[in-house]
C-alpha cells in the first residue's frame, strides 16, 4: 500500500460505503436481523477467527446473529458497533474494507468498551447499492 | 430503508454534515458553548428522552450547556463527544441524520467512556452552511 | 471558525484525509512502523505537549515509535487509535487538520479505552498524496 493509491478513492466511492455501514450497524444494534442480513449477498459469508466454518448465506448469518440478540436481550445487554478508520481499496469491479470495529456494550452498570476487532469485507455492487460478499471479523488479541 | 437508497446521499453532502459536526463537537468540548449554539436555528430544540420540555431557541439551549461545563470543570472533568456512524437522509429540503454518540470522559484517573446515546438531527440548510432546527438525544439504557 | 467555511470543504478533500488517516493508523497499529512514518515529510516533526522537544524527520520518529512498538510488545499490548471528529481547514496550499485521537488498548483482561487525545496535523500535498509536515499530540487532561 503506498500514499499514491490515496486519491484512488473516489469520494463518492467513499460516501456510499460510509453510509452503507452506518445503516447496516443501526440495523444490527436496533436488532433488525433480517434488514440487517440483505446488507450480504444471498450467498455472502461471514467468518469469525477461531471458528472453523463460516456461515454462508443470508439464512445462516440470520440464525447466527439472532441467537446473539436474543442472548444480550436476555442478559440486559445492548450494545453499538462503531466502524471506523475504514481503508477502502477498490479492485476488479469489487471493493475491499478493513476497519476497525469496537464494541459498546451498555448495561444497567453504563456503558464500557467490551472488544476491539478487525472487520475485512468484500463488497460487491448491486445497482446502485453494496451488498457484502465475504466478511471476515478477527478479534483484536495480544501476541 | 433499502440500501437502494444510498446513492442518494452526495459525497458534498455527507463531507458537509461531517464537517458540521466535527466542529460542533469540538466546540462543546472547549466549553465554547455559544458558538457551539450557534449551530442550532434562533428557535432550534434540543430535546433529551427523560426530560419532559425540550429546550428552546439558543438562549435557553447555552444557559443548559453552560450549567454542565460549570459542573463539569468543579468536578475536573473533561469530556469529549464522538458523533459516528451518521445515517444521513435527505428529506424535503431538510436532513435528517441519526448518529451515535459516544462521550468520553477524561478526569486525573485517566479516559474511560462515559455514556453512549443516540442523537437525531434536523438539518436545515441556511445559506452554505447547515444549522440544527431539531435534536433529540436519547441515552442508550437496555431494555 | 464560522459555519459559512463548511462548504469550503471539498468533498474529495475529506475522503482522501480521511483515507489517508486510516492507512496512516492501521500501519502503526500493526507494526509497520517504516511505513508508517513514510506518511511524514522528511524533514517532518512528531511533538507531543509535555516533551521538550519533538522528534524531527523520519529517522528520529521512526526511532521514537520504535521504541513504543517493542514495550508494548514485551507488555503483551496492543492498541487501536481511532481518529476522528477531522475538522479540516485548508490554507495556503496545506491543511490544518485538528482530531480527537483514542487509543484502544486490548490486553488480555480484555480491551478498554486508554487515553484521549488531540492531534492537530499539517498536511502538505506530496503528488496526489498527502505527507505530515508538522503533528501535535495533546493529551486529554482536565483542568
Amino acid at each position: 500500500m503506498t500514499t499514491e493509491s490515496l486519491t484512488a478513492v473516489d469520494a463518492q466511492l467513499q460516501a456510499s460505503v460510509q453510509q452503507f455501514y452506518a445503516r447496516h450497524m443501526q440495523l444490527l444494534d436496533d436488532g433488525r436481523i433480517e434488514e440487517w442480513a440483505s446488507y450480504f449477498t444471498p450467498d455472502g459469508t461471514f467468518a469469525v477467527d477461531g471458528i472453523p466454518v463460516p456461515a454462508r448465506g443470508r439464512e445462516e448469518i440470520v440464525a447466527g446473529a439472532s441467537r446473539t440478540v436474543a442472548q444480550l436481550a436476555e442478559q440486559g445487554i445492548m450494545r453499538r458497533h462503531w466502524l471506523g478508520m475504514s481503508a477502502i481499496s477498490p479492485a476488479n469491479g469489487s471493493v475491499r474494507v478493513r476497519s476497525y470495529a469496537l464494541v459498546v456494550q451498555i448495561t444497567k452498570e453504563g456503558a464500557a468498551v467490551r472488544s476491539s476487532t478487525t472487520c475485512e469485507d468484500v463488497l460487491v455492487a448491486d445497482g446502485d447499492a453494496w451488498l457484502i460478499q465475504e466478511r471476515l471479523v478477527k478479534q483484536d488479541v495480544p501476541a
